[in-house]
């Protein structure tokens, strides 16, 4: 479906100005004022063209638990998350549609999904997955998060003698479930990716991430990870390696230009070198730092050394929505309060690039994504600047990124196809997702989680609380 | 216009419970499943009913540089604001009404307007909004932002000897225009209320301080002012006072249960506990203090002292939105990195108590809004549970706080009179509102401040930048 936008706004070193957008064949063709229209003449007036984003880290399934769960740091949190995990893969296609429209609503055409497995059920949780952003059509990358330590061995020890339970499955059994997800889903052509996605040091074993390493490079997988999302995991870094968490995955090899790495709170400055030097990228959840009380990354830190940085949502529960504008919003004006001199502050203009070809710089896609040019794949979005948000008119990257924009997302197209029109998303039927939504949950506030009142007291002694 | 809201969703001390309100002559009359219904039937099935949240500080003209604003921390920022400030009333009546309209939308039924007055044009401005919040029917707390000090005088003298123009009306005149603006506008019972408000001691005498003493006690109003938002503040209370600048308010007698403090990011543990034990009340305008890097108010520790705290959004120019509900999320959320121990954090049930009683309480008027309680006034908000947004059905004032609501504000009532029906505001025609906010600006970004080209050098000094 050939099309072009006229009469768009983009913006240009100096403001804004207004051309028409050929698409061809899934690519921006042309650029320019005054083009002739080929294919589909789409209206662009007092609509700001920009390139998509990227949602580079969510968990979608933990949308089921979005406004319930406790307010806890993120061990307690992950303990009681993981007592109420939905076990079942309807659940799973409904929360990734859900997890896909949000994203879609706020400006976002890919999403990286760092999938909860349902134990037993892997295979199927990934198929159910990629059904349903096929569907959608937005662009996915699927990260099934793997891990082969149990949950107890993500706290640090302390003075303590601790001992964990063997995880449910092997380490050879995971890498082999991920090659077998490889080779049935990942279709980058097609827009669906398969990334190897071990979940963090804190929970998973050296052969682990050795396995990871391997599948990526013989098959051309991106590798996402959690890293040091808090004190505790910095802690355990210590306990396990004797070193700095990047140090160690330095040194087996994890880091690269394809590696994107959720959270990133609590690296050194040495740590921060490192990243720079492997053209790692650092995936900001600003939202889920506060909310879990993390902390706050040093973005601008980041930013000063040359890493690569672009936003992430987190899943719903640690933050609780997916509304892509909101974590780029918070996640840009938060880093104000942490250098005196405003002349480092992120700017709006470079948010938008964050959270455009960070994220397509994240996922090794930079020559294909994230950008107004030529050649490149039309993911793009049409903001209309006539709603009330974004009114009255200023600058319109200004009130995207600072203000707080609601209905604005008129239009959107992944590879050039349309997926969102007159501000509603047209593959599928969102009505009826949200009366799927309502029908199989209950307001409820009771619940009390076994796993938190089991490893409370430990974590306690061990964060000095 | 009495009404029945049937089957409406209320929190409780445990959990939630389906209730029918009552409402009559502007009062809650009973609270109680299965009531008659008395005047309208209203459906609230579905929906939860929580009292009406307060926006306790903006300034609504700031509408009109919203998204626009350099990068900037407030001294310097507010150099660029004043040299492009809007200086027709008909602006003022527009901002106020877009003011009005998104902070209901995002479940505000009371908005406190710090508001800028045009020179020369003082009480014509205050009319205008006036007029403005009365044709939306929002409850209208007008503080009319006054100065006797020009800008410059706000910024820390540091080692340098400054000397700043005189301001440009006197102290004498400046105070009975106030008092003309409470003879002519000051109606609580009409729901519009005058306060005094000089802006801080940045830019006030004691002289018009002691006068603004004097007028809240004559005519019962209530006092709002800025309060040490920025170390520059902090540097020039001690400065202009050799102590802190709430020890002077204090010894002044300036503080006081009906006296609200907007920002207090830099209050040390002694200033603090004056607050508490004078009952004065602080107004969290997180998005703002991260938007021009202030810092983080101490908001833990405040709750943990007895200091009443509630939520404002601050102008549009420093946040750059008038959603409460985001004000609320992030004021509540941020502090998690501020104290390593998760018990201290806030939850969204207190959050949403600090929004609707505290603000009440900041405005002295506790025993009348606030809480859905009988007898107190009919400032009701209906939100839809079947907002996608709001889906899955887990703990609604959860999902409320902490998640992203869109659409979600389904009705609300002031003083008993329905305002928003369907998800939108009754009372004024919004679509004209934008038609209007749109043809009056233009996209603009090429602007340059002058005041700021020649301060910013000396604050860089002073600052140690």
């Amino acid at each position: 479906m050939n099309f072009t936008i006229e009469n768009a706004l983009i913006a240009i070193e100096e403001g804004y100005t207004t051309v028409d957008v050929q698409v061809v064949e899934g690519k921006i063709a042309a650029i320019a004022p005054n083009l002739d229209v080929v294919g589909t003449a789409v209206d662009g007036r007092n609509q700001l063209l920009l390139p998509g984003f990227f949602n580079a880290h969510t968990h979608s399934s933990e949308m089921w638990q979005r406004g319930i769960m406790s307010v806890l740091p993120l061990e307690l949190w992950l303990a009681e998350l993981y007592d109420f995990a939905p076990l079942d893969p309807e659940q799973v296609y409904l929360s990734a549609l859900g997890t896909a429209v949000e994203t879609l609503l706020s400006g976002g055409t890919s999403v990286v999904d760092h999938l909860v497995l349902i134990p037993g059920q892997e295979l199927e949780t990934i198929a159910t997955a990629v059904k349903a952003y096929r569907e959608v059509g937005i662009r996915a990358f699927v990260a099934p998060l793997i891990q082969d330590e149990s949950i107890t061995a993500g706290i640090p020890s302390g003075e303590s003698a601790q001992t964990h339970e063997p995880y449910f499955r092997s380490t050879t059994a995971t890498l082999e479930l991920i090659e077998e997800a490889v080779r049935q889903f990942h279709r980058p052509d097609e827009g669906v990716n398969i990334l190897v996605a071990p979940t963090g040091i804190q929970l998973c074993t050296d052969a682990l991430f050795t396995g990871c390493i391997a599948l990526s490079d013989r098959y051309n997988l991106c590798r996402h990870s959690h890293l040091l999302e808090t004190r505790a995991q910095e802690k355990l870094a210590q306990e396990k390696y004797g070193c700095t968490a990047v140090e160690h995955l330095k040194r087996i090899g994890y880091l690269g230009d394809r590696t994107s790495l959720a959270h990133c709170v609590w690296l050194s400055d040495a740590d921060i070198a490192i990243l720079a030097e492997t053209q790692s990228t650092v995936v900001h959840n600003p939202l889920s730092n506060l909310r879990l009380g993390s902390g706050i990354a040093p973005i601008l830190k980041y930013r000063q050394t040359g890493v690569n940085v672009t936003f992430g949502c987190d899943g719903a529960s640690s933050n609780d929505s997916q509304d892509l504008l909101e974590a780029i919003k918070i996640g840009s004006i938060l880093h104000n309060v942490t250098d005196l001199d405003y002349q480092h502050w992120i700017t709006p203009r470079q948010s938008v690039e964050m959270a455009s070809l960070g994220g397509a710089k994240g996922l090794n896609l930079a020559d294909q994504l994230g950008s107004l040019t030529v050649g490149k794949k039309a993911d793009l979005v049409l903001y209309d600047l006539t709603s009330l948000s974004l009114l009255p008119r200023t600058d319109p990257v200004g009130l995207l990124v600072l203000g707080r924009p609601t209905n604005v997302v008129n239009r959107a197209w992944v590879n050039g196809k349309q997926i969102v029109a007159d501000g509603k998303v047209t593959t599928i039927n969102v009505d009826e997702l949200r009366q799927e939504l309502f029908n199989r949950s209950q307001w409820d506030t009771q619940r009390k989680s076994q796993t938190v009142a089991q490893i409370e007291a430990h974590y306690r002694t061990v964060m000095g609380l």
